[in-house]
């Protein structure tokens, strides 16, 4: 009982630990349809040229430009129209002096063609088109590879498959692309006193938050919830669960921390493996712990719903997308630029996270205690106040991180 | 041929549209482990006292507080020690006089308790413990209730499921959420000329871009992607095609609006139902069709990758968001205000969508056409322009608005 926090480690150091502990990635193939949100394993090269052919890029008439030099209003050019080419046809037939060719936008340019007037600059007569307006060699005309040449660089590793990148693997015809897998993470809430939401409540005991808080805030993230479980807070029972999901790439748990009474994880990962970290110079969330077991990561969070969540968002998150085959560095959050409402007095020494609302254009203080379940139900997001501030002035512009709405999975 | 927008509509008035035509919502009860990313279709009051009673805030002992007044390092108060309650277990016995009970943080406060003393200020001795610094009435307990009480508030209708929001429901015991249902979009991508991809390539053709796309961003934002057909550019096949998804909520084409040769979206929209708008005054995206077919509402996206995309971002996201039970207001995208890296000069008279790519920090406008594929594998996201900006000076500030990487779908 009673064991103290005696060395507090700084979060830039926890951070570091936390990067020398990302695991080798694993790639594997989705399906294009499936591949939204997913991270690239590999660079992609374009595997054809664009356009694969020279192709009109407007609806008009394929011409060899030189018998356009000098039409105008007063004097038109005619040529005669020899064939019509759609989108999806192949052309039949060059373009030859005194000719021209109708297109459709998309269409190949027929051979010998060097440009395409455009349909606005013309009129048509019988199975003759007359031009207003004369174009230059190239016009309106997409050469085979302009837009990219074969075995270019299209895409990079480790891009995140947005809609437009999924847009630019379907123009290369791929229907299956290489990624990184997601981390399965392992979910324990430890606890007496906690209990599935969904049962009945014994009096003395309240529901589990954050079992389906972590689990959600993994999914959000880009990772699979492998497993929850509910967990007594005794020796053997934390134990058995740890065995049961050290299949995971990462085992997350909660409550159990603390330096107090019936606080078992750490005699748990201690005899189980290593505890590399246990105490973090940060509020809330200094009874943090990390170990090491058989070569997985455990990840043990306060308790307290606010503080398990400040401490996921923080410091776990950035960690999971960085298995995910993502930079450390990558931005995590949509951060909005807001003012304070009020003073607020830190709690100095310590690198602090406050749970903030937003109303009106600026971020409010939510002065509650980790365990407020209101404090969650009002929070937009949080700022990140360094342990060097004493003091924030009202008005004073903060960087509110406001919670993450999702992350695609299927 | 050459029909021509002859009235091109602002996109405000084509917001204002679409805004008229959002449809009633549905709202289906979902588990609380699929909830992430939906959106609340109904308030929610607390179902119980929160904490559920009076609950040790930290280890230590339950005491009458007067007990303890005046104790210090030199004036040790003595109390017994009667019982144990961990968190989770019940109380036993009532606290009395000269006595105490030992209570786990998150433990019910034993009757007659009013503080606990925390551990840290304590020493044990056999069955009594020596107290060196006093609590006040009420120190380190949390009264039942204090967090909010039953039937109050909680959340708000159309809040955005995030897992803090999730804990929240978690801690009032719901295992079901009722949200609103998501829009089912049916998807065409028109054109003789695309292939889907992952087939052989004839000659004269090109893959089909759009239908992933359109999907992708239909996911991110939170809706259901329910049919994707590609579909040749002939009245007929178009038209069977929007008959075969007139179940969906929304259709959206792509492909088949411009005002040419061989586009037919409009003549059969019209011949189905009605256009209400064809022709905005936006840059790319200036052909984009709008159609009420047998009340359910179509949109028609250009056939050009990158204009189909920033219409999609900027028209089509808002829309699907807004029949998700959002705002309209609600911001759809993370935004980066950054330094443009050159002088641009605008489409003056229309407003302007942009893509851009972020390197070291600056926005670098990507000056390719609409069907560049390389302008997508290149951006991060894009700037809107508005229509009476001529020049976007070198190093001016700008609005980035980034693809959105995805949205919790199960």
């Amino acid at each position: 009982m009673g064991k103290e926090f005696l060395n507090l480690m700084e979060p830039e150091e926890v951070k570091n630990i936390l990067n020398s502990l990302v695991g080798d990635k694993t790639v594997e193939k989705v399906g294009l349809k499936k591949s939204l949100g997913r991270v690239l394993a590999e660079n992609i090269y374009s595997s054809m040229d664009l356009p694969p052919f020279d192709r009109a890029a407007m609806d008009g008439y394929a011409v060899i430009a030189q018998n356009t030099f000098g039409a105008s209003e007063d004097e038109k050019k005619v040529l005669k129209i020899i064939d019509v080419v759609r989108a999806g046809d192949y052309p039949r037939k060059n373009v030859e002096n005194g000719a021209c060719i109708e297109v459709g936008t998309g269409a190949p340019a027929p051979p010998q063609a060097d440009a395409v007037v455009m349909v606005e600059y013309t009129e048509k007569s019988g199975d003759k088109i007359l031009i207003y307006q004369g174009v230059a060699p190239g016009e309106n005309i997409a050469k085979m590879g302009s837009d990219i040449k074969k075995d270019h660089l299209l895409l990079r590793k480790a891009t995140v498959l947005t809609p437009d990148k999924i847009g630019v693997l379907s123009a290369m015809g791929m229907n299956e692309v290489p990624v990184y897998s997601k981390p399965e993470v392992g979910i324990i809430s430890t606890g007496n006193e906690i209990v599935t939401p969904g049962e009945v409540l014994p009096r003395g005991k309240i529901y589990d938050v954050n079992s389906q808080t972590v689990a959600s805030a993994v999914l959000a993230c880009g990772c699979t919830p492998a497993n929850v479980q509910i967990v007594k807070d005794d020796y053997q029972s934390l134990k058995k669960s740890i065995d049961s999901l050290i299949d995971s790439d990462i085992i997350i748990t909660s409550g159990g921390t603390s330096a107090g009474a019936g606080d078992v994880l750490r005699d748990v990962v201690e005899d189980m493996g290593e505890v590399l970290v246990h105490g973090i110079a940060m509020k809330p969330g200094k009874p943090t712990l990390i170990g090491l077991i058989k070569g997985k990561i455990l990840i043990g969070l306060p308790g307290y719903p606010v503080a398990a969540l400040l401490v996921l968002e923080a410091l776990v998150v950035p960690f999971l997308r960085q298995n995910l085959g993502l930079a450390f560095e990558e931005e995590n959050h949509d951060t909005k630029k807001l003012k304070i409402s009020r003073r607020f007095h830190t709690s100095r020494g310590r690198t602090q996270h406050l749970l903030v609302r937003i109303e009106n254009g600026s971020a409010i203080p939510i002065l509650k205690d980790s365990g407020a379940i209101t404090a969650l139900a009002e929070a937009d997001g949080y700022i990140e106040i360094p342990k060097n501030i004493e003091i924030i002035e009202k008005h004073a512009l903060v960087d509110v991180k406001l919670f993450r709405q999702g992350f695609t999975l299927f």
